[in-house]
């Protein structure tokens, strides 16, 4: 009733495909999308998979005057592929490499050499600090048989950790990009959960675009039908999801995708589908929001800590499976290489036999020695450096799974509402105790 | 005056040289460092350098009844060496793991293998919310000539982001661990200038401990003379830095170091002494606060921003001459490699002549052939090993200086006063303003 202030917020997301040389049409869809920008004018746009930092900086040339301010987050081999373009000025930024990311010997998936991240820019819309964020998770080749799900899983812990713990100060968060995740795939419910994030497509007041939000679809020209099975309209695997603070509230009056092809032109922006979410800001004062905190009934909370429990949980199993797959493969690696090298003792002992019987009556095959030779060196670089990778993958799982166990734990403190083993009992928890939990998160 | 409550805080941190079997008398060491622990009873324990996970289980064992919480952070090859033993219950973790760590192939220097991070855990002392941080940094193995330095810069300006976006909700922050710096060194100051945090060293009341409040020194035999050259006695590089907030104000009352020996005991802790501060934690009434946050003159908050532009544009530069130093590695990979196809066609051509010219009459030396073979395998491997791991490096690098160069272009925005070019004037900046400067961050 009493809001001071509003502002409204149009925000872009897109992920570009800008794999140059690879990608169909790269330079006229890049064109077609500066074009795009340039016409509508958004107030903060945020691109994925722009792979080669040319195509940033021309498009940064293109839209000098429409939007000012504009980052790169740069990371691994590629690159991240994530970009900022906005009408605000970009106070401060930082990037967060995910732990896992696929397979580096999975070139053709190539995700492994685009070091995935989330990057983080700070602008402040009026008097707000809004923090938003911009990611592309690994991607999902097969729904049925997902060998990547615990990494993507990982990395949705590790996206949620770093919103909840970078975005204390901020007023507004806005998180933009291409998940890879259906709406209530594991690692999205997480996500939402513990960070608070709202769906634009669930929140908007009106949509337009194509059935359901969907973001990946079949009408697209660059889309082949395998990609898609079994789905076989489209899937909805990018975002723009959002939340407010005591500061300010947020909503969104509109949204709206692209539809799989552009008026006057021959093909689509990307494989994916852009959105755009109007969002509107409506700064709060003290009073309001004092009372509306108050508001929360203790039984939502309740409800809302359980449902996040259950959800960890769950994220926690699917880790503990990418734990034994990365066990199993290490111990393949290890064993590989013993065998390897148990080859090459077993040749050099064999070479050494007509050396000691000197005049021996064969002559000694050298080149099946020396090409049998090199095999086994083959396989001892191969297996090491195998050896090594997996290693970091199962330190990385497991440290998921140990903050993740953490978590668990206090959140089930939480719940119960029961006061800590600590010198002073704090004031964030309810106050209404049941009985102890025999629960203990670092058994 | 007004203050509410006063609460001690005893902090311990220790970089534990915990390598099994190689780091000298390990076990005696840490069943040392656990006995020091039980007995002293520190309300919150942070180690470096425990590299074996059943050194930490081990010790989590023996501190259970005086430390019941504990966390260790999991990374890289080996880990990263950190862990955290509290009285207080652990609510929250998190790592983050910097994206310059030195090189895999300086394995005698082992760092690259030890994946070196900054964890952070977040407890609640009494009604406040602490956020504990522990890191280790890259060593510097000669100042002369410190190849690291750029890495140790990055990993300084990382360790600083971290800290303060992730602070924002945190009513007091500890750091402690082993920065690998000298107090007046670059990164030292950044991380310094940058967050607000104060050494207890330099705010303690009362000190005893080492010359200098030295945590490397001479006298300790685990230490070579040669390591400390230049220092003759000694250097200070681990620190434990605090800071509070409008919530909580934070004092250093007293401060100690070990000596370079035990009592009753052969040898010291670790080949670095061991750190306690003894901290005082006064919460703030609401109008104190207030009061004091007006109490900074703006005179103040200009020098420190102008101090702060200065040390980052220094760390900038530091970044830049690593990215030079990269891009000619990477530069000299991609030559070797080059050569080492070339050679490979060479040899591949020479083998065809006595291939095309049947029954020459020399024989052909097919020892010669399969060796030169290898190598140039060999070469071409390493050299692509090489030229993607320089790649990253670069990425790394190149991504700290444009995060630097925004960085200053705010500070210096700030700095003058002069209103932003956006929609609302922001309230965060002081409202005198000079002339409209000329420079931009993002040219």
């Amino acid at each position: 009733m009493a809001n001071t202030d509003s502002v409204g917020l149009r925000v872009f997301s897109l992920n570009c495909w800008g794999i140059r040389y690879l990608s169909k049409h790269c330079p006229q869809r890049y064109a077609m999308i500066g074009d795009l920008l340039c016409k509508e004018q958004h107030d903060i746009v945020l691109l994925q998979e722009v792979w080669s930092e040319k195509d940033f900086l021309s498009l940064k040339q293109k839209l000098a005057s429409t939007h000012p301010h504009s980052h790169y987050f740069k990371s691994g081999v590629i690159g991240s592929g994530l970009a900022i373009y906005t009408k605000y000025r970009i106070h401060d930024t930082f990037l967060y490499r995910y732990s896992l990311n696929g397979y580096p010997y999975m070139a053709h998936h190539g995700d492994w050499f685009g070091g995935k991240a989330v990057g983080l820019a700070i602008l402040n819309i009026g008097s707000l600090t809004a923090n938003i964020y911009v990611t592309h998770l690994h991607a999902e080749y097969c729904r049925d048989k997902d060998s990547y799900l615990p990494h993507r899983v990982v990395q949705a812990w590790e996206l949620q950790q770093f919103i909840r713990h970078t975005s204390a100060g901020a007023d507004l968060v806005i998180l933009g990009g291409d998940l890879n995740m259906h709406p209530q795939d594991l690692g999205n419910r997480l996500l939402r959960t513990s960070t608070g994030l709202r769906d634009s497509y669930s929140e908007t007041a009106k949509f337009d675009g194509c059935e359901n939000g969907m973001t990946l679809i079949a009408d697209n020209p660059f889309i082949s039908q395998k990609e898609l099975s079994p789905f076989k309209k489209g899937i909805r695997i990018d975002y723009i999801l959002f939340k407010g603070s005591s500061k300010a509230d947020i909503y969104c009056d509109f949204m709206s995708t692209t539809k799989g092809s552009v008026p006057d032109h021959p093909f689509p922006y990307s494989d994916h589908e852009a959105l755009t979410a109007e969002l509107r800001l409506e700064t709060r004062t003290r009073t309001e929001a004092e009372n509306d905190r108050k508001a929360i009934s203790q039984d939502a909370a309740a409800e809302k800590l359980a449902e996040l429990v259950d959800i960890v949980t769950e994220a926690r199993t699917e880790v503990k499976v990418g734990l034994h797959c990365a066990e199993r493969m290490r111990y393949t690696a290890t064993r590989t290489g013993v065998m390897g090298l148990a080859l090459l003792f077993l040749e050099l002992a064999i070479a050494a036999v007509p050396w000691l019987a000197l005049g021996a009556e064969q002559p000694f095959p050298r080149t099946s020695f020396y090409m049998l030779a090199a095999l086994c060196v083959a396989i001892l670089v191969t297996t090491f450096l195998l050896y090594i990778f997996y290693t970091m993958e199962l330190k990385s799982l497991q440290g998921a799974e140990d903050q993740m166990r953490l978590a668990v734990g206090s959140l089930q403190e939480r719940l119960r509402g029961f006061p800590l083993a600590q010198p002073h009992s704090s004031q964030r928890r309810p106050p209404e105790g049941l009985e102890p939990t025999a629960f203990d998160p670092e058994e």
